[in-house]
């Protein structure tokens, strides 16, 4: 899974398959091609199961629940400036130009899009019955995805941390 | 131009030659490569073409500058929601892995994202002296990018109105 996702993050679609994957991973083309008969298969399958250690590793930062609301922005946006964004992006672009691909990674982006707000909300102790508070949260997860495209071609940390530090203040004068 | 772009946004990268694009705008193949000799070179002028054309636009909607904040903040949201957002999409992502595309779609990004961020700023009448603001309208374009990831695959219309809405009221808040 985590060979697949490199791959996809290093190559993109076009230049990803079972046999680059399987290669890359140590194992048999024969036993990748048993588990995972199409390239769809493979790649939707290994951006999910990362997606989740990722969710699981986030969640494992803030043991207490709801903290620093500066640390938990940060680490937020740490998940969209990576490999694994980096290989959902290859996705997502190769799905909308792909009859096959779309239906798979647009359930896809649905469930794992469905986990990172449930994960912010508790991380921030945000309280989604107050209004407005719900749109707070996604326009701040639609930030960190938009912080991740800009972090594509160049390193755009020196930027990203001071958009972070000033978000950060806004989300916690919104969210009080 | 608009067929370069245009076709981008329906084919990708991997499906939009010089030949294709001339078939389209009903040109001979020989005119676009003596105008273009790369699909490099008529990509990138291309969607550069057409985001001047969109900045022009964007402006001539608020002809007096700054105005009512909730309508800039939404007209400049759909700068990243239309064809010309989905052709540039699909030319930064393989610029991520090609080298010669990679240098001239760099340029052409922060050229594209520096005027955005200026109009921004004269729209939303925001001033770049006071600590935080910079920042303030550099995460709401990081938003708007976002924003328009969200709708690549399906139609986001709904979800994003509400979230406008919400940030441009919380953005009223942080540049006043």
């Amino acid at each position: 899974m985590e060979a697949a996702v490199a791959c996809l993050a290093e190559h993109g679609w076009a230049g990803s398959t079972v046999a680059v994957v399987a290669e890359r991973a140590g194992v048999s083309r024969g036993a990748a091609q048993h588990h995972f008969p199409t390239r769809e298969d493979l790649f939707t399958a290994a951006v999910e199961y990362v997606s989740e250690e990722r969710s699981l590793a986030l969640r494992a930062l803030f043991p207490d629940g709801a903290a620093d609301r500066r640390a938990v922005v940060a680490a937020v946006v740490d998940l969209y400036t990576g490999p694994l964004f980096r290989a959902a992006l290859h996705l997502w672009v190769a799905a909308s130009n792909e009859e096959q691909l779309r239906p798979r990674v647009t359930e896809l982006e649905a469930r794992v899009g469905r986990e990172t707000h449930r994960i912010a909300v508790d991380l921030l102790g945000a309280d989604e019955s107050r209004p407005g508070v719900r749109e707070t949260v996604q326009g701040f997860l639609d930030m960190a995805r938009g912080l991740g495209l800009a972090n594509l071609l160049t390193d755009d940390t020196a930027r990203r941390e001071r958009v972070v530090t000033q978000w950060a203040a806004l989300l916690e004068h919104a969210l009080d």
